[in-house]
């Protein structure tokens, strides 16, 4: 759910008067992304996304993000481009608060994927791999495995009132990652977030990426192990074997991957469900009770975890 | 802020079936509307809106504002026509909910209203009941002034809490109006929630209306009277004269009023902002603490009965 900031109409025709769009013919707030206020805006030349940065973004990281939808987009890939200004610059300011106008995508989320789309996914991330190379930006993955232990000695006791018993079992978890977690693998820009209500289909191919806000330098095969997780589970918890296999197809056959990169994959799953899983359980303590938008449940990722423990193997014989 | 329910892919795929308007490639929940989930929907024909009905707005009532929708635009009225599917129904179901497509209509709200916005509305509003005339449909107004004194009768204590002595206050307002309330003025359908964030302009002129689910049968003069309370009033609580008597002139300019609705104008206006004062009380105190979405101060509307309780004689003297 979004929009916490609303805009006059003169602050818009203010903000559209140092662009070179045309002036505005529709502006809706519209529900997507939790963290921002996003807008519909269409002008008498095109339709764009206005963004309102309102958390967790930080600032200081906007150029990175603005700068690579820019480059993605100028290295062939489907995403947002970034609109320049006249004084060419993308990162503006609304309201005090940091602001961005991007094209407006065309497609739709595939809220239940199928195989099919598992497939479309994995190339569409793997397209977004080979695309990001040479980008000159750097940023460090502030979630990545190193961080873990230390979110979760502030965590301790939600996870116990989550589950009783769930507290040693995470610790177990995060000491097996931080003592086997691969190295060397070859890394990159990684988008970190590759859900899908983040990617775009049209009859049934992939269409585009978005939400770019956690994007970082790690390792690819991590993000396409955040990608397994997020698109290859039953809604009952099981891991569907086939959406995985046709994820990791669509996705060789646009970058293979090095046998080393093949045989992380199960602990690379297990990680990134342990990542997604403690920001869950950090958001769920910190959501007050009456709240009308809910959390994200963290026992989805913690059911995610246990199948993880028990071995994705297969995953990783997979060529 | 909107979108309570979600819909599936297949779910949407599944309506558009029973459609003869193409296949979905763009489909995003947008924050309009408080009342119900609303869905930018855009087909390889056209753009739509697709509104599931979630709360107040009686199931039974949906007929008569749909087929008010298509009377108005099939008489010339600039509203958000809907679409009918292959056996001619517009109100469908989805998830056992009520639910429907309109055209999507262009423009931009007026957040903060001029003096020329008043006017432009003014004239959409009389455009609005001329082109309403004759539409077959009936509702009564169940806001209307005999519903307030039973209203106010379970918020006795909700006003003193608002503002002590404010109860004593609101009971005598209710008996002057339900003494002086004019009777046999012109009647016919009205929008009767005609705020500025319900219409819409472009290029400064009166472009659309929306939101009609509130329309009734009532007094014309007490939908003017509604948005001279709506669009007139500056932030300080002071009301506008200036705006007033533009948006009294748009509304002439399409249909002058009679001598009687100019002389009840203050009465009417009185009464207007009771309703919106009562209901928003109501939800005011409906709403749980820690609830991220706060409903509409009742203050504001308390302000005005103050502003009405003073007199706005100027205004009926306008011709």
């Amino acid at each position: 759910m979004a929009v916490y900031t609303d805009m006059t109409d003169d602050e818009l025709a203010a903000l559209l008067a140092e662009f070179d769009i045309g002036q505005a013919i529709a502006f809706k707030g519209i529900a997507e992304g939790v963290e921002n206020s996003n807008f519909l805006l269409e002008t008498d030349r095109g339709r764009y996304i206005l963004t309102l940065y309102e958390r967790r973004v930080r600032e200081g990281d906007l150029p990175y993000f603005l700068n690579l939808l820019t480059w993605l987009a100028d290295h062939g890939f489907p995403s947002a481009r970034p609109v320049a200004d006249r004084q060419g610059r993308t990162l503006k300011t609304v309201r005090g608060k940091p602001a961005a106008i991007v094209e407006f995508l065309i497609g739709i989320s595939a809220r239940r994927p199928t195989t099919a789309h598992c497939r479309e996914a994995g190339a569409g991330l793997a397209r977004l791999h080979l695309a990001g190379q040479g980008y000159p930006g750097r940023r460090e993955n502030d979630l990545g495995q190193e961080a873990w232990s230390p979110m979760f000695a502030r965590l301790w006791d939600a996870a116990e009132a989550l589950k009783p018993g769930l507290a040693d079992t995470i610790r177990a978890d995060l000491d097996y990652l931080g003592r086997d977690w691969p190295r060397g693998l070859p890394t990159g820009v990684i988008h970190a977030d590759f859900f899908p209500d983040n990617v775009f289909f049209r009859d049934g191919k992939f269409a585009a990426a978005f939400d770019f806000y956690f994007a970082c330098d790690d390792a690819y095969a991590y993000d396409l192990a955040i990608a397994l997780n997020a698109w290859c589970f039953e809604a009952d918890g099981s891991f569907n074997l086939t959406a995985g296999r046709s994820m990791l197809a669509g996705y060789q056959a646009h970058r293979p991957l090095t046998v080393e990169e093949r045989a992380a994959l199960p602990i690379l799953a297990h990680g990134a469900a342990m990542r997604f899983f403690l920001t869950r359980l950090n958001d769920w303590g910190a959501t007050p009770a009456g709240a009308l938008v809910r959390p994200k449940d963290p026992l989805e990722y913690e059911r995610k975890l246990a199948v993880h423990r028990a071995g994705l193997a297969l995953l990783g014989d997979h060529a």
